[in-house]
């Protein structure tokens, strides 16, 4: 938007240069992004306030999502893991796509410094609301969106919210609170027991329904 | 232990007095607990620490837990809850176990005040190791041992702590990221969401079998 750009050209692989000015990409991302939150944090605004052209960030990160990563400093985009956890080509037959889904997430957050960062996130979520906010809408369009979009079902935001409640919920319970049996387990165990639970997320037709969609036949409440 | 009492008798009602021996040993509770933990903490420390005898700790709190409730400045003792939620007489006929406990969590937590110094101790414990293992063992103690005892099933102890990882999950996605679908849906929809999921974790025979317990028929897997 200014104009004033640091660097003549990133094609020119002036190392010192380029550092600088991606450390001055990522600063003004940060601000922005807490600042403003996902959503309305735009490349050119963080371009602006970076003092270099839009294009350049785009050509540094390509997307506004892997800005975010590595401002953020996580070392995977999320996205990404999202995308090889709802690969129908990356499961083995016979496995269900939550099955497939809690493994590759566990085995991925069984590395310490893998998870460490969004964890971090999350530390600041629970300080602060606008921090929360921030990654609501973070987690909202790279992790529940493709999630949401691979179900096809009408209410799929809901379906891929809850998954996240389950999900978050034993990335806390087995790295944060270390509960002795969560922690304790092997991805096949949690992968087998929660699987299930992720699989009725996304595909049970009645999931809203009372004594629908367990499996388990109930009694139907009287009605009072 | 010291002999070093500095209220003559709880008994006589000097307000002041107690209210001065509330926080002292509020005070020596808070620092115990942070520096040994839950399990480690006992009454009889704390009370040295402040310099009463125990048995004027256990008048005021009537157990560790409440003490540590106190002392924590929960608004609800979180046993009380889980019993609340474990009563086979409360709830209405037709209702699953798993859908009640939903709802009485759910209901509690809708609160912001009843919710917001669970959050406060989940905080710390992503601030600190030392803070989450205090959490971690107050959490199993107080809450994971009595759902756990209420299943009867051998691996107890695992079951109890999946239904952690699920309702430790919709606390966060619903009150802390605040997840659209998950912040802004019903205590109906979510108990009859995950309600069954609970079920399963408390009683599905087959919880740790690849294509078993979800109520689903999955075609097994080849023999590879």
């Amino acid at each position: 938007m200014t104009g004033r750009t640091r660097v003549g050209s990133p094609r020119l692989g002036r190392r010192a240069g380029d550092s600088g000015t991606r450390d001055a990409i990522l600063a003004a991302a940060r601000s922005r992004f807490a600042e403003h939150g996902y959503d309305r944090a735009t490349i050119r605004s963080i371009a602006a306030d970076a003092g270099v052209d839009p294009a350049l960030v785009h050509h540094f990160y390509g997307s506004k999502e892997r800005l975010f990563a590595a401002a953020m400093r996580l070392p995977v985009v999320p996205g990404d893991v999202v995308a090889t956890a709802l690969a129908p080509g990356g499961r083995d037959p016979g496995t269900g796509l939550g099955e497939h889904m809690v493994r590759t997430f566990v085995g991925i957050w069984d590395h310490a410094d893998l998870r460490a960062p969004f964890f971090g996130l999350l530390r600041s979520a629970l300080t602060s609301a606008q921090a929360a906010e921030m990654l609501s809408e973070f987690v909202s369009q790279t992790i529940l969106a493709p999630i949401a979009a691979a179900t096809g079902a009408a209410d799929a935001e809901y379906r891929a919210a809850m998954v996240a409640s389950q999900v978050v919920g034993l990335a806390l319970t087995r790295y944060v609170l270390a509960l002795g049996p969560v922690a304790a387990a092997s991805s096949d165990d949690l992968s087998a027991t929660i699987g299930p639970t992720l699989d009725r997320y996304l595909t049970a037709p009645d999931l809203r329904d009372r004594g629908g969609s367990s499996g388990i036949i109930t009694e139907n409440p009287p009605q009072s």
